[in-house]
């Protein structure tokens, strides 16, 4: 086979990010060692890791033992000190930011309680623009920003950066990217829009890739109901890039109005509104949408614990339906695990065993096919996070394109 | 990069299942152009394709210009007379049959009408013993048998050849393979098990991928209702080869009894059960469960298309649920197609439009997400194709097996 210079080049890039994976997932390792390990011969090695440390990507790691550096058997590892990822999530009640260092590490994170829905399009995005230009100060003396995945609550267009229809914070057809781009000027990081519940998914896929989990479906809980489908480790993004929409699943024929304009949807059963209606009168303060969202749930999660009736019937029922829906997709996707985030994290003490226990009644396999029902560790901060590793998965498919 | 001889024997079978593969999907082509197209050195396409030829899995093509053979500008082609796979599929009212060559022509098919509950496992197999004999004695002077598929209508574990439970079957923990294998004794095909609505969905994806359509769920009305998911050319088993329950999605609460034991599941209100009792009294002959299901549905056919109004406003409440469903899944799921098997597609004119326009209705992205519901072409046959191509599919991950 003759190999042209453009492939040449193609595979050096290929082979680039092939030795910076390698040490995102198995950790610091010599040179000899991921030589032996790609099956690459150890000049190339030699070669590609040097790039790398001049990209800034890497670094020689502990060479305390003799003190010299450059040797093929000192370990090399991820450097995460040089670039930077940033994921801002859109919510109903919040407008969220990460940023994660190359090595997964939250650098910085900031969430602002707000109206969305009130507060208007415009506005939105002004405070949107806003906390992207904070987050991206916060690393301008350290390193370099690589790109920001915006996350909103709806179906996006991620070509065109447009939020399609987003019902819950009332948004149809907004240029949100562009819109972004024009606000922040000449100093706009690269910005990319992505549904939030798919970039959940993709952060929770990082913590349960830790436990051999490769097929997962998110399921977060806020004001709608969103999904993330994890398949083989890849985001299923459907034929579209629609895949997830799981809060409108008709599951209460001729049940409570929902924002979508139907009824019976299962946010209506067990989205963060059902939660305060079937919980608390609507003069509550947990019902004050001005209120950031966790202090409104760490009172009703107080409530919860301290065994109130109300509160307590209220999360028993909705775990019954919440079941209902997570075994539906059960056994239409038969993934190892259903990840549960937003709300239903927050009070996972409360809903996990009754939900557990639902899915094991009702998934048609025997033992749920294998599936685990687990809450989420990350919380709200979930497609804030997904976003933030999208940014940086575009180094680690391409490192080269730095330059 | 040194290449070890177990490693060379590899990549030698990895190769030639490459070679097969370009025949199957690109059709006839020299060794020239194989060498193009693979990128391999055309000495070695030689040599693999007289590996091909010599296992009978190919041969030379037309060579009328020249009449001379072994020309590197020839083309070859898949040979469809020496290698067959066969599909069994036992359902509610019938067993089938298919076998496919190579080519995937059908040289043998067979359907029985047969009340499976009624006549009891042990008959079943019997006959199932009896089907497997005939199907291969009509290749035994022309081929070799490959291996046999059996399609069986609920959750199977494919390692052991056991049928778990197929509720609209009554079976139970049936140990399915096993016994057919002690019926059929040393004559038996190598023999493997799997769910019907998973091997329809691998029969469908050969005719939709013709149409680069490569995302799709297969949805087959039968008694029961089965799904089977392709997603990027693969069919999606799920962690634990459970994927596809679509039949039992709660989607009429406190609705119809259904053979799983709860109500109001889809198949309730879409399966053959809620046609034919929507559609006409007990005592009509279309429930008579001793004639075979098509002549049934033809019957009912005659009905609708004359206009009764009785099967018409059936249909129509069944095209309304049936689009509830579909519009579900393609909200989760996001297919480029759903293909809609078994008596969908026998009324597939008097359903299509209306439940295309109830999932255009329903879906919540844009355009029903670029989802197309599509009638499969296949018919009742499509299981038993399925695991015919499956049976097949041996040969095309791996040609040296055969040796």
């Amino acid at each position: 086979m003759n190999v042209k210079p453009s492939d040449r080049a193609s595979i050096r890039r290929t082979n680039l990010a092939l030795v910076l994976r390698l040490l995102r997932d198995g950790g610091p390792r010599s040179r000899a060692k991921i030589a032996d390990e790609t099956g690459l011969p150890r000049p190339t090695i030699t070669s590609l890791v040097a790039e790398l440390i001049e990209l800034g990507l890497i670094r020689e790691g502990d060479s305390e033992r003799d003190g010299s550096v450059g040797r093929p058997g000192l370990p090399v590892e991820l450097d995460g000190t040089t670039v930077y990822g940033l994921g801002i999530e859109i919510n109903v009640d919040y407008l969220a930011a990460v940023i994660l260092d190359l090595r997964g590490s939250v650098t910085f994170e900031r969430r602002i309680a707000l109206d969305v829905r009130a507060a208007g399009v415009r506005l939105v995005l002004d405070q949107t623009a806003q906390l992207i230009r904070e987050a991206a100060e916060s690393v301008r003396e350290r390193g370099h920003l690589v790109g920001a995945v915006l996350a909103a609550p709806g179906n996006v267009d991620t070509a065109t950066g447009v939020v399609g229809y987003a019902p819950n914070i009332g948004w149809t057809r907004v240029r949100a990217i562009d819109e972004l781009r024009h606000r922040l000027g000449p100093q706009a990081p690269a910005l990319l829009l992505e549904n939030d519940a798919k970039l959940g998914a993709l952060a929770e896929y990082l913590v349960a890739a830790a436990s051999d989990i490769h097929d997962l479906i998110y399921v977060t809980g806020e004001t709608g109901v969103g999904g993330g489908i994890i398949i083989g480790g890849q985001l299923h993004r459907g034929a579209g890039g629609f895949a997830g929409e799981i809060g409108h699943m008709p599951l209460s024929p001729g049940g409570l109005p929902c924002a979508c304009g139907r009824r019976g949807c299962w946010e209506t059963m067990v989205g963060l509104g059902a939660l305060l209606s079937l919980a608390a009168d609507p003069e509550d303060p947990v019902h004050d949408p001005s209120l950031d969202v966790e202090s409104r749930l760490v009172d009703l999660r107080r409530r919860a614990d301290a065994g109130d009736p109300r509160t307590v019937s209220a999360l028993a029922r909705i775990a019954d339906d919440l079941a209902l829906g997570v075994a539906l997709l059960a056994d239409v996707l038969n993934p190892r695990a259903v990840v549960l985030g937003g709300w239903f994290a927050a009070f996972a003490d409360h809903l996990l065993t009754p939900v557990r226990e639902g899915v094991a009644r009702r998934v048609m396999a025997p033992d749920a096919g294998g599936c685990e029902v687990l809450p989420s560790t990350l919380g709200f901060t979930a497609p804030a996070r997904g976003g933030a590793c999208l940014a940086l998965d575009a180094v680690y498919r391409d490192p080269g394109d730095l330059r």
